[in-house]
């Protein structure tokens, strides 16, 4: 442990925050994930100066649509296809490119941990405590964090490094989990907690 | 099919009515799920009658605090224990007691799926719409109906039929499921769509 109080255990999730969940115009753009880059850059930061682990989460469809949840085929295939592997709006935005060492999961649903691999990373590292970053709130963020919840982890939300598509639904969001237990902060509190 | 228009295909969720989280002044009440007990009744009525399935979902926690979620341990052991096997607090409520011929799914986790038998057995019918029931929306409720939908079912949620600890809390939580695509109707528009 360095000067921090954070505790050595703890992995930083950067979940979907893809140039088509992002990029104003992308076919599947939330309208507030733009704003947050700049607040998980910092704790990205914070992460990478003391080789806390770093894991990368995106969606990813095939092509052909067989991958995406039946709900969303039909959008899919007849009016925006998106976060297909190879395409730049799969990519994750400039600001926020991987570094080589830190971990990459793709998932075709909501949680990360449904049908990955991630839960089986964390145990290996002994990780007890995630710090939730992206977008967006009430789907993909939210159904990690409860999953986590479930698999007993300890969840900081980064309240400025998550986002929806309006504030009212991101507030909503906040409580419910701030409801069930897990920390919400701001990155500038979640680093300087005093 | 009978006079409806609801497909052959289909099973009634009721989740999490038990008396612990129903009753006003049991430990764990969900403020709004008494105000819930006529609707599901009206749609439970109608399955009945049709000997469409029903699946009554209940959580359950060991005495000992072993299964509970570990944000919610400190509080069970040393504050509020709840549906124990074998207390009233833990038997579904009166006036939506099981037949005989109906499932019972034991879940000790927000979502009914998450580690459970339920979506072997809705396969094993072939069901794919999922009408969904019981308490409360932001947790067992919602997590369920997320991971149905990541599992390709249809779901119509009884607005009227899921309960929250606030209507502000209730209808955020039906708004993002809304959003995603699930149908949310009262009881009586789903009973009689015209």
């Amino acid at each position: 442990m360095m000067e921090t109080s954070i505790p050595s255990r703890t992995a930083l999730l950067i979940i979907d925050m893809q140039n088509d969940f992002v990029l104003p115009g992308a076919p599947v753009c939330v309208a507030g994930a733009r704003g947050t880059i700049a607040s998980i850059k910092k704790v990205l930061t914070y992460f990478r100066a003391r080789h806390f682990p770093v894991f990368h989460v995106t969606r990813e469809y095939r092509a052909d649509g067989s991958d995406v949840e039946k709900m969303r085929q039909a959008a899919f295939l007849d009016k925006h296809p998106c976060v297909v592997p190879g395409t730049s709006g799969c990519a994750i935005v400039a600001e926020l490119t991987p570094l080589p060492d830190e971990y990459r999961i793709i998932k075709n649903r909501f949680s990360a941990f449904m049908c990955t691999e991630l839960n089986l990373i964390l145990r290996r590292f002994g990780i007890n405590h995630l710090v939730v970053t992206g977008t967006q709130l009430p789907n993909c963020v939210r159904a990690t964090v409860f999953d986590a919840v479930c698999l007993d982890y300890e969840i900081t939300l980064i309240t400025d490094g998550t986002s929806a598509q309006t504030p009212e639904i991101a507030a909503a969001n906040i409580l419910d989990m701030a409801n069930i237990g897990v920390h919400c902060t701001t990155a500038d509190d979640f680093l300087s907690p005093d």
